[in-house]
This record gives structure tokens, C-alpha cells and sequence, in this order.
């Protein structure tokens, strides 16, 4: 950050009073400009045992496979984000059955937030954002083709529940790949 | 935002290729600047049979009580944010449980996450941004007076989950007082 969004003059990094971390602040205006994690929406969608993966069609990652997700919106509920989201890269719509994790990758300013949602019905395509997008139980999960730790650490914990017939809530702090 | 904050030049609210949402974009240098929402990050501390509350010497709703909870910051894990509000409000170090409840606040693009946290040990003080800090049973909690409808929300379901027995994680939408 060079200068202040609101008035375009330079800004400087400033002790703020009441504040224990320096901020950006406009040198003219005086405009505190804050800088804040980006959330991450997305859905672990399954269908009787098999679990929805899209092939990324973008960068960062491209061709690799991932759980539907990506940054949240303003004006839009989490909920909402996540079900976008699965609507964007793989036509499909969910109904989401509850908060399966969240997620903190804090060198990248990123936090995940997933839930655990059934595809109803059963359809899906191949959205705009994706190469390709399948149901895989758990035997045919590409693991080392995954795009993202996010992905992996949530596809993990998922199936070790079923295997147990429970329904946790994970966190967890990790680097992304 | 009228301005570029990596250049200075004026932005303009454009259409981007690939992106289905309006977009503040500079006119010189093109960079795109996206707004996405604010976590705020929270915990809902516990000891024995009461719960932590923090009466707001800051605006907005100063003089009311709430449970501590503030802006995650960059470079920080969301539990490590929540358990730095508890500590800057209340000089109190907790233990996270799990995940207590995701709140949507969309209309000010604002997403709650509240932990569930033992106090250890039982000792707090008055922060900062406290007026007073105080341990209450669910029969003395000030209902009339808590500060902002997310602590009225996650206080509500925590005390339901108590009386069956239950540790359930909640979700939700809706405005701010």
C-alpha cells in the first residue's frame, strides 16, 4: 500500500494511539486504512459415499483437483459463499449440513472455512473455473493430485468420521502448498 | 475507494474478464482492487457453571456487555486472535475447546467466529477496552444490555447445549443491532 484509497495522497505505516499494531495511515487525510485475513468459503460435497472434487481450470494449480471453494464475498453470508462457490466450478447445488472445518493458513493472510453439504440432486457439470469434476469414493481419491493442504487436511478428516460414524468439527493452523 | 492504493490514480467500478462482480479497478496501472468481508473473532469463556462478559468502554455499544471478540489481524491464526481479545479485554488466558458458532452479519460484511474456551486459570482483570470485566451465571446474565446480537446468539445456544448435555457448533445469519 502507497497511498490512501480515499483521497490518493501517500500514506505511512504509524502508530495508531489505542492500537498496538502500526497501520497505514494517509498523510493528508489522516484515513487509518486497515488490512485484514481474506476468507475462504467452501463445501466438502458428497453424494452417497462418493465426495465431489473439481479439476482446476485456473492458476494457482491448474489441473490439479480441489474441494470447491474460494474468497467470500461482501454482502453474502458464508453459507451463501460456499454454495456459490459449488454452484461456479461444478453446476451443482448443495444443502449444507453443517461446518466441517476451519482452517487457519496465517503466512498467506487466508482463513478456510468448509462445510459439510449433499449434492440434491445428484447432477453437476463442469463450471466455467473447472477442467473437470467427479465423484470419487474414497479409494479413488487422487491424493497426490490434490491442489491444496486445505483440501487435503478436510478430505482426511472427513473420511476418518465416517469410518468412526461420527460428525466433528475440525480447525486446524497449516502452510499451504 | 476513489483511489489507487498502489499508484495513486483514480479507480473505477468496471466489469473484469472472468469475474461475474463489479470490480474497483485503477485507470493507469489496472490493478484490481477486491473488498471481501471482515472476520471478527471471538471466544465464549467458561468457568464451572459461568460465563465471561466484558463491559465495552469503546464505541460502538460502550457500556454494554459482550463477549471479547475483535478483528482477526494478518499473520494470525483465528484461534490465536480469539484468545488475544480475551486477553486485551479481560487479561484473561483461555484454553480453546472447539468451535462454538459461525455467524453471518452480511449487511456489514462481517463474519463472527466464536470458540468455545476454558478460563486457566479462573483469574481476569479489567483490559483496556474494558469498563468491567465479570463471571455470570446464566440467571445473572444482563440480557437486556449485551452489546451486539452475535453474543445474544452464541450465549442463547451455549446455555440450550448445557441443559442437554450437548456440544453442538451453531451457524447463523442475521443484523446487528
Amino acid at each position: 500500500m502507497n497511498f490512501c484509497s480515499h483521497c490518493g495522497q501517500p500514506v505511512q505505516l504509524r502508530d495508531i494511539p489505542g492500537d498496538n499494531i502500526q497501520r497505514y495511515q494517509c498523510v493528508a487525510c489522516e484515513m487509518v486504512h486497515y488490512e485484514n485475513p481474506k476468507m475462504v468459503v467452501g463445501c466438502l460435497p458428497v453424494y452417497e459415499d462418493k465426495v465431489l472434487l473439481c479439476k482446476r481450470a485456473i492458476e494457482p494449480r491448474s489441473g490439479y483437483w480441489n474441494l470447491p471453494a474460494g474468497y467470500l464475498e461482501n454482502a453474502e453470508t458464508a453459507e451463501a459463499g460456499a454454495m456459490r462457490e459449488v454452484w461456479e466450478e461444478a453446476l451443482a447445488k448443495v444443502k449444507i449440513i453443517g461446518i466441517h472445518s476451519i482452517y487457519s493458513i496465517k503466512h498467506i493472510n487466508q482463513i478456510y472455512v468448509f462445510y459439510l453439504a449433499e449434492l440434491t440432486p445428484s447432477e453437476f457439470g463442469i463450471g466455467e473455473e473447472s477442467l473437470d469434476v467427479r465423484l470419487f469414493m474414497e479409494s479413488e481419491i487422487p491424493w497426490k493430485e490434490i491442489a491444496f493442504t486445505s483440501s487435503v487436511h478436510a478430505l482426511k478428516c472427513y473420511f476418518e468420521d465416517r469410518k468412526t460414524g461420527q460428525r466433528r468439527t475440525h480447525r486446524g493452523e497449516f502452510k499451504m502448498k
